[in-house]
C-alpha cells in the first residue's frame, strides 16, 4: 500500500489518467479580454437567459460539463461520476447544473482552488481503479459572487486597489484512464494556512502563504525546481498576492518568476479592463485551464505545467466575527507524457 | 483499470480500509437523548466556551478529531490527508476546525451526507494506495443552522410537524490501510435526485427519493438485498422521509422496514423532547456513526452495517427563486471482516 504517496503530501499516480475534454463558458467581459480565442463559448448576457445570476450560474456549468464531454467524444451517460463545487452559499451552482445529469456526483468546497481539489480527486478516482471516465467541473459569476459576498450590484461599492474581480465562467474537464493526453502526472493537496490577514479585500495576500507551503512541498517532495516545469501557474493570487509568492520563494534563493503566472491575471486586461489587483473565482482557475492553458499543452507551447490554485476558506461571518482568512492551495502536474 | 467498479456505480475494495478510531462530541439536547451514553463528550454549554455558535461548532469538530485519533493512538501528524465538511456558508467550520492541524485538506459538501462522502472518499485513498491514514470529519449546530438557513433564534418561529431538529454536534473517523476493522468494503457514491418537492421544511420528503435510488442501485449492483445488512441507517430522513422511502421499497416488493433505522430516529426522543419529525444536521448522521453505531460493532450488536446519509442540496437562495430541493445520498457497507 500506499507506494503512490510522494515525500510529505504529494501523490504520484502509477497510470497517470489523461485528459480526454475540456471546455470553457464565459461571460461578456470575459470575452473582452486577452484570452477571448480560448473560450469555446462567449455570452453576451450575464444572465445566460436565465432569470437570476445564479441560474446564470448553473446554466454555465451545465454546458462547460457538456460542452467537455462532446470534445471528448463520450456521452454524458459514459461519465462515471463527477467532482465539483462552487461559490455560492451550498455550492448550489454546481448541484443544479449536475442534477439532470444522471451523474453520481462529489461536491466539493475549495473556494478559488475548487478545480484543482476536483481535478485532483478525479485523478485519485481513476488511478485508484475506481472508474475510467470522471469529470471535475466549476464555475463562479461576478453577479452571484458580489450579491452573496459584498454589496448589492446597485449600491455601487467602491473596491481598494487590493481587491479581485469574480470571473463569469466556467470551465469542466474529463479524465479518462486511458487517453493520448495531456496527462495528471501529480497532485499535491494543501494544508490550510493562515497567516493572520483578516482583510476581505486582499485575498491574494491571504492565499500567497498557502500556495508558498504547497509548491515548496511539491518542490522538496518530488526534487524538483520551478524551472522542471514550463509554466508555474497559480490562481487567483492576483498582483498583490503574486508579488508575495515570488517574494517568498526569493527569501529561499529560488527564483520563481520566470516560470510563474497567475490565471488571475491572464485573464482580463488590467489595463484595460478596471479590474484592480486581477481575477478570482472558481471560475476563473477552470476557464483560464479548461480553455488557454490545455489548449496551450495541446498546441506545444507549453510541455509540463503546475497548475496550482488557491482558495481563500473565509464566510462573510467569520470576517465579520473578526476571524482571518485561512488559505489553501492543491497543485495538480499535467505533462504531455506518462 | 476499473477492476474495482461494480455494477452501475458501486466501489468494492480491494484492501478494505479499516476504522482505526471514532468520536463524537455533542451539545446539551443531545447529551439528554436516548444515545447519551454513546458520546465521547457532551457540552453541557451550546457555545462550548467560545464566542459565537459558529466559533462552537469549530471547536466541536477540532475536539472530535482530536479525541478520533487520540482513541486510535495515532499523533494527528501522522495523518496524512483529512476530508471534511458542514453546512454553513463556505463550510466555515470544518475549515476553521482543521487551519491548525497541519494535515492536508479536501473540503467537502454534501449537505447531511457529509459524512458518508467523507468516509468513501478517505476510504477510497487508501485502498487506491495514495495514503495510509486518513481522517473525515463533520459537523453541524442548531444555533449556526437556525441563524443561517431560517430565522434568528430570539424570534421564536413556529415549526411545522414535518420539521427536523438540526443536531449540535461533530464525528470524526480515522482510517488506515492495515488494522482489525470494523472495514469500509463498498461505497454507492449517489447521483442527484430531484422529485420536486419544494418545501424547505420538509428536507426528509425531498432527500426520500435519492436514498432509494442509492440504496437500490446499490443492492442491485451488489446482488444484495436489505436482510444481507444487519442494519441499514440512512441519515437524516426523520419520520416522514423513512416512511416515504420504506414505502418506495415495499412497491418494489422489498421489505426495508425490519432492517432500517435512521440517524434523525435514533439521536433524540420523539416523544419526549419536540424535535417534530426528528433530526438532522451534517453532524447527526456523524455522531450516530461515531458513536452508536461504530461502537455497537465492536460490541458485536451488529456484523455488517450500511450506513447512508442523506442530503438537500439546496440553498435559501434557490429556494426563495422557487426552486424546488434536490437531494443526494452516498451509502457506505461497514463490516466486520474484510
Amino acid at each position: 500500500m500506499n507506494t503512490k504517496h510522494t515525500g510529505k503530501q504529494t501523490i504520484t499516480f502509477a497510470n497517470p489518467p489523461s485528459i480526454a475534454g475540456h471546455a470553457c463558458v464565459v461571460g461578456p467581459k470575459e470575452g473582452e479580454g486577452p484570452l477571448r480565442n480560448s473560450f469555446d463559448y462567449i455570452s453576451e448576457d450575464s444572465f445566460f437567459g436565465e432569470k437570476s445570476w445564479e441560474k446564470a450560474e448553473s446554466h454555465m456549468a451545465k454546458q462547460a460539463f457538456s460542452m467537455a464531454a462532446d470534445k471528448a467524444h463520450i456521452p454524458p451517460s459514459d461519465i462515471q461520476y463527477a467532482f465539483g463545487g462552487d461559490l455560492l452559499n451550498q455550492c448550489v451552482a454546481t448541484s443544479f447544473a449536475m442534477r439532470d445529469s444522471d451523474v453520481p456526483f462529489f461536491g466539493l468546497y475549495g473556494a478559488c482552488s475548487t478545480m484543482a481539489e476536483s481535478l485532483a480527486l478525479a485523478s485519485m478516482t481513476i488511478d485508484g481503479g475506481f472508474a475510467d471516465t470522471v469529470a471535475a467541473v466549476t464555475s463562479s459569476h461576478f453577479c452571484s459572487a458580489e450579491r452573496q459576498f459584498r454589496f448589492p450590484l446597485e449600491y455601487g461599492g467602491q473596491r481598494p486597489p487590493t481587491a479581485q474581480w469574480t470571473v463569469t465562467g466556467s470551465g469542466a474537464v474529463i479524465l479518462t484512464a486511458e487517453g493520448n493526453g495531456p496527462y495528471v502526472t501529480h497532485v499535491t493537496p494543501g494544508k490550510i494556512v493562515d497567516a493572520g490577514i483578516a482583510d476581505a479585500n486582499n485575498m491574494g495576500a491571504a492565499m500567497a502563504p498557502a500556495a508558498y507551503d504547497t509548491l515548496r512541498t511539491h518542490f522538496e517532495d518530488l526534487h524538483l525546481s520551478p524551472s522542471d516545469y514550463d509554466l508555474v501557474v497559480t490562481g487567483d493570487l492576483g498582483l498583490i498576492g503574486s508579488e508575495i509568492l515570488t517574494d517568498f520563494f526569493r527569501r529561499d534563493g529560488v527564483e520563481l518568476a520566470p516560470f510563474h503566472n497567475d490565471c488571475g491575471l491572464l485573464i482580463f486586461s488590467r489595463d484595460k479592463q478596471d479590474v484592480h489587483a486581477g481575477a478570482s473565482g472558481c471560475g476563473c482557475a477552470a476557464s483560464v485551464l479548461a480553455g488557454y492553458l490545455l489548449n496551450g499543452m495541446r498546441e506545444g507551447r507549453w510541455r509540463r505545467i503546475l497548475f496550482a490554485a488557491t482558495g481563500a476558506l473565509m464566510s462573510t461571518t467569520t470576517s465579520q466575527q473578526g476571524e482571518s482568512i485561512p488559505g489553501v492551495c492543491c497543485a495538480v502536474a499535467i505533462s504531455d507524457t506518462k
